[in-house]
Formats: structure tokens, sequence, C-alpha cells
């Protein structure tokens, strides 16, 4: 079968199963995720024989040690997998909500109903435990959900996906609910993302170029999860200390993930007390900074940043530095240079604070602490499919609530209008 | 200049009046809102005379008389535009409303804050009262918008978008935050819908070559308002007079627009009794039915009715009648021909309204009422800017406050993650 059938073949499938789904009983959809995690606990050896292959893969292919180890399923990831798919099952059932009720003078009564949007494609990239967290939020939220992982990790991601759906078919959830495109021909994407009228939304979750790839070519809605570029901004009124210790934190304390920050403005009025500090902290950590030609003036022994640097997303200890004249400067870099993801302002002047919150355009917006928490667990939303980088529907952590869209419901009493 | 560096320079300039607009005081927006209110009354010489050009364009073309119709400036149309833009100055202000704010054990404060989208692409064809409104509610919800309307209106819409965007700059507003295409080339909108990083949401409001058009070739987010093919679903336990008055109202209170029912299905249960009188009532209104096999075998002057018009919006005094067997295949049909806008079910029975209201998947499900208060006004939301056949972000009726987005707020107190 070409890949053009196989996706075809997976998606209407998938839509079929979706259709069922919006009265599927919150007791069925939590009996198939416990069964979900019984099953990922159960099969370990299955799983994993399947990983081993991916990871003797990956080795001859030349893949990092960084990637290799991403793509490992060890006894400590797959007991987490089941344990996210345990505490997804333990949320209140998001469907089936009805708010904003009200009485109409016309006679009817009319609000909005909490549905599952329905068939959604999630196109991911290498961490294979990332198949069942997603496979689990969708379920909940009453979608079918349609897989598209990375080719290293293949042979696990088709172990594992067939695995949790027949763990939720047996449930009473639809087959196909849980699918996954077996083949990772580059053309796969391209179908997907062309299959207007069977996919309702695409979650696009990778790098600049898988990201590209969709949102030049989908003729579906995408939200897409890209890339972090955060920035803190040292305010002129900001207390040095916890200027010190958030721009650590945010550059430090995990600095391969999203919500690390990757670039530092710092207000002229401050830079001399603050620059040489917070510069010895982070180097002390093995932080390199790249500064541009005042704040090298500060602290010498910075290279120098071009504006590559402002653009650039680093995972990596490596920091670019600005000063700025003036809040609105600051503001205006992030807005010019930001993937619109997370920034963070330490600042003591609440005009300050509000400037920065009601100006900068990006998906969360920090007074104070660090960029590190924007994350939804730390929001408070439990498990997170990702972070939208997008504006429409969801914005930032998108928890299972996201995964949700709403009709209008009316009711009458054989009402009709004048 | 040619049609790309027009778009692209109107475009840009928009983009930078948005960037300052999230800030925008309540209290100049809605300044702003009736000083446009005003300008339509004070210079409505000046837009009767573009409008008589228009006017006189569209009859040499040999446009319909319906819509040379719609296409009227007349002086009652040019008040009701300065009354919708007055009513939407004293709706309450959807941006900056901060809500479920909650503390969290890390010691950070998280909540949602409603902000602008950015700026808006509206794309729509015909009526230029349509561009008062849609440029009002834009405004109130402090996004820019670049409007690109169709060529019949060419001459009214300049004026009036002229004149709009001055009336708000002189309410404080940045200087092209009410912006026109004023050139129809068609590739006008091909440069507009690939406009990614300017344009932040497109809203195309038209038919169906419009639609397809925008929807292939976007390159960033769109929220479709595209046609209504309703449907009335008359079941085994429907109240007979409900069922009629609902059929012919949903029919016949105002054929020509998107609401309107384009098809009824009927319980073979209750055919006998109900379509014989339903189908006297409407053929005395003047409308024209077509209808399945068995339903002619009822009703035996009906034509026939073919697939097609189960796909068809009429906009028109025609109605498609079918006989099913069940509200199963009922929603079946529904959810395979509809265009997703609002579907009515006429039943006694609470089951049977559960089932349709769960499992139908449009915009608007109505129990017991006529599909023609599936309307902005009606549901309570004030103006709408359209009816969104789409799912995500908005969906039904759009009203100001869909034209906001959110982001998320976090304070600290020099908090950072452990």
């Amino acid at each position: 079968m070409d890949i053009y059938d196989h996706v075809i073949e997976k998606a209407k499938k998938a839509k079929k199963a979706a259709a069922k789904m919006p009265g599927l009983p919150s007791a069925v959809k939590d009996k198939a995720l416990l069964s979900m995690a019984e099953v990922i606990i159960n099969q370990k050896a299955k799983i994993q024989d399947a990983n081993q292959k991916d990871l003797e893969a990956a080795k001859k292919s030349g893949l990092s040690n960084a990637m290799i180890d991403r793509l490992t399923l060890t006894d400590v990831r797959i007991g987490s997998m089941a344990n996210g798919l345990r505490e997804v099952a333990s949320f209140p059932d998001p469907v089936g909500r009805l708010t904003d009720m009200v009485q109409r003078p016309s006679g009817i009564r009319v609000g909005k109903m909490t549905v599952p949007i329905g068939l959604i494609g999630f196109i991911y990239e290498s961490r294979p435990n990332v198949t069942a967290d997603a496979a689990g939020l969708c379920l909940k939220a009453g979608n079918a959900i349609l897989l598209r992982g990375g080719k290293e990790a293949l042979n696990s991601n088709c172990v594992l996906a067939e695995l949790l759906n027949q763990a939720a078919v047996s449930a009473g959830v639809p087959d196909g609910a849980i699918s996954l495109i077996e083949k990772t021909d580059h053309d796969g994407v391209k179908h997907m993302i062309e299959a207007a009228g069977i996919i309702d939304l695409l979650i696009p979750r990778g790098g600049k170029g898988l990201i590209k790839a969709v949102v030049d070519g989908a003729k579906i809605p995408v939200i897409k999860h890209f890339e972090g570029n955060c920035h803190v901004y040292i305010d002129k009124y900001a207390d040095i200390e916890n200027a010190i210790s958030i721009t650590v934190n945010a550059k430090t304390q995990r600095p391969g993930v999203c919500n690390a920050a990757e670039t530092l403005l710092v207000h002229n009025d401050i830079a001399g007390d603050f620059l040489p500090r917070a510069a010895g902290e982070l180097q002390a950590k093995g932080v390199e900074l790249r500064g541009c030609d005042r704040s090298r003036e500060i602290v010498t022994d910075m290279k120098v940043a071009t504006d590559d640097d402002w653009y650039t997303e680093y995972l990596d200890l490596i920091l670019a530095v600005r000063i700025v004249d003036s809040l609105e400067q600051a503001v205006e870099h992030i807005n010019t240079y930001s993937s619109s993801h997370t920034e963070a302002i330490v600042t003591s002047d609440i005009t300050s604070a509000e400037y920065f919150v009601t100006n900068v355009d990006s998906s969360s917006v920090i007074v104070n602490a660090s960029t590190r928490f924007s994350d939804g667990g730390e929001y408070g939303l439990g498990a997170e499919i990702g972070i939208s980088t997008d504006k429409l529907h969801a914005r930032g952590p998108m928890g299972v609530a996201d995964l949700t869209t709403y009709k209008w419901v009316v009711y009458g009493n054989g009402t009709i209008r004048q």
C-alpha cells in the first residue's frame, strides 16, 4: 500500500471512531485510560524490545547521545507514562459542560456545551513517551488521535499505539480512536496536513523545519507548538537580588527545555550594578554569554552577539545579553525577536509591570518569577499536550480542556422567530 | 504600485497600529466608535455619491436585482450602520479581563487575561454596510482590521474605510487601525492570505469559491464563515403542531439567510401524519418541495431530490425532503451533508433530544425551536461579525468577545523554580 492510501485509510478509520465518541460515558473513558496504564506496565518487555531496535538503528545512524537519551524508554519512563495515564483518568470529564445558559426574550434558552473537537492529527518528533501522553489527553476529551511520530521512534511507537488502542477498545472505546501512521515516508506528513474534512485539527510539536512544512502546506486548522525563545528583562527598578536569582534560574535550572531563557535584556540604568554580578554567577555555572557592544563594555569577556543570536533558541548553556535604554525598547525587542512563548520582567515598579504585561505579545507574561514556570503542571492544568505558540483557541500550556470545543445548544417549546 | 506592494504596505501599517492597541483605554475606543457613527451620518452625501458609482457599474455589468439591492446604501441602511457602531460603543470592553487567577504551591499567582488578537484580515463580499460593522467590532476588541471587500462595492468601501479610520484617529486610535485594500485585483486575496507574521487571523465571509481559495492557500489561521445548509428533523415523537410551525418558520420566515432551513428530515413513523399537512402549508407559501422516493409516495406533487439537493444551500423558497428510518439515520444524514451551521430537532422525547444534541456535529443544535434563532442578536451577543462554521476558537455566532484571545499572566516575588 502506498503512503497516501495508508494515511487516508488510517485517518478515515480514526474519523469513524471519532464520530462515535462525543457521547462516550466518562466511566468508559476512564476505564480505558486505566487499562492503557496497565498494559504499558504488563507489556513492558515487548515495548522495550521494540525500543531496543530503535536504539540500535539510532546508534548506527550516528544520532547524538542527547537524542539517544531522549529516545530511550527506561523502566522509570515507562512507569511515568503509566502514571500520566492514571492521572488523566482522575481528571474531571471536560466534555458535556453546559455554561452561560440564559433565557432570551424570544422564549428560547441558549447556552454553550463543551464537546470533543473530533479527530486530532498529532505530529511530533523523537520522544516515544509523548505517544502515550497525547493519546491519553485526546481520549479524555473524547477525541480520536492520529499520531505521526519521528522515524527514529517508529518501532517503539508502533508497539505503543497498538497496545494503547487495544486496551482502549477492550474498555468500550471505538477501534481506531488511537491510531498511528506506521510509515515514516516524508509524504505522510503532507497527506495528513491536506486531509481536509477528515482531520479536524493538527498539532505539530517540533523544530523549525517541521513547523514550517506543516504551516505552509496545511489545508486544515493548526495549533503550533513551536520553540521557546524566551526573554528575561531587568527593569531599571528591579530588585538586584531577585534579578540575579531569576536570571540564573531561568537560564540554568534546566537549559534544554522550551521555557528556559535565551536572551537577557537589561535597562541601561541598572546594568552597571547588575551585569557584573549576574555574569559572574552565570559563568560560574558554565554559561557562555554573548553580548551587545554596550554590555561588553561592562563585562569584557563576553563573546559578540549578532542579530542571529536574538532569534536563537539555544537550548543550551548560552545566553544572549543586550542593554536597552527603556522599557519600551525592551518590549519592542521582545515583540520583534521572540517566538511568543514566555517572557519575564523583574521590577519593583507597578507601572513598568503593567506596561510589560499589557504590551508583550506572548503566551505567558511573567512578573518577578522565572520563565521556567510556564508549564501546564505549574499552572495547575495537570498534564499538557504541549505549549501553544499560536494565538487562537489555545495559547500557552494546553491542557485537556483545550482539546475540546463547544456548540451552542438551544431549547424551545415550539418556539418560532417573529 | 503593484498589488503585492499595495497589500503588504497596507498590512504593515495596520500591523503597526495593532501593536499600539492592546493598551488603548476603553474610553478612547468608545469615543472613536461614536465619532465613527457621527461621521457616517454627517458624510452621508459623500458615501451615497460613491455608492452611486458602484450601483451604476453594477447595472452596466448586469448584476442581478437582488445583488443590486444588497449593494445599495439607502438612508435607512446608513442610519443602521451608525446605530450599530453606537451599540458596540455601549458594550463592556472585552479586553483586559483577568480570570481563573489561582495561587499555586510554588508561590506564583497565575491567571488568564483577555487581549486583542492583533491584525484581523476580513475578506467579504458585496454588502458595504458590513465594512462599518466589522471595523467597529474589531476596534472594540482592540484589533486593527485590514478589509478586503468585493469589487462591486469598491467605491463605497474606499470612502467608508477612509472616513472611519479618520474618525478613529481623531479620537486617539493609531492611524491604520481601519485599513482597506483599495485594489480588487484577484491577487490581493492571495497576498493577504500568505501574509504570515503580519496578519494574525483571517475571517473570510462568503460563498464556496472565496472560502475554498482562502482555505487552500492560507498560511495563517482562518475562521471560516461559510454557508448554512441547515436541517430540521421531525422525530417520531414530535408534536405535529410544533413540527409544522417550526418547519414553516425555518424555511419561509426569511429564506435568503444562512440560518434558514434547506432540508427537512422526517421519521418514517410520523411522515404519513406530518408530511401532507406540512407540505400543504409550505406550498401555500410558495415553497417548492424536492423529495426522496418515499416522501413522494406521500406527497405526490414533489419534484425529485438528487444527491446534489442534500448538499445545497438554496437561499430560496425550495426545500429538500427526506424520510429516514431512525433518529440515528437523521443524525448521520446531517453529519454527512450539513455545512455544520445549525440543525433543529422537533421531539417530545428527552432521549431523542439528548441523542441529537450530543451527536450532531454543528455549531448550533436546537431542540423544539426554529433554526432562525441561530444569530448573535438572538443569543444575546449583541452584534456579530459573522457565524463561524469552524470548530476552533469561535463556533457559531461570533461576537466581540470572540475577537479577543488570552495570555497567561504570572506574578511572583522573586520566585524561582526548584
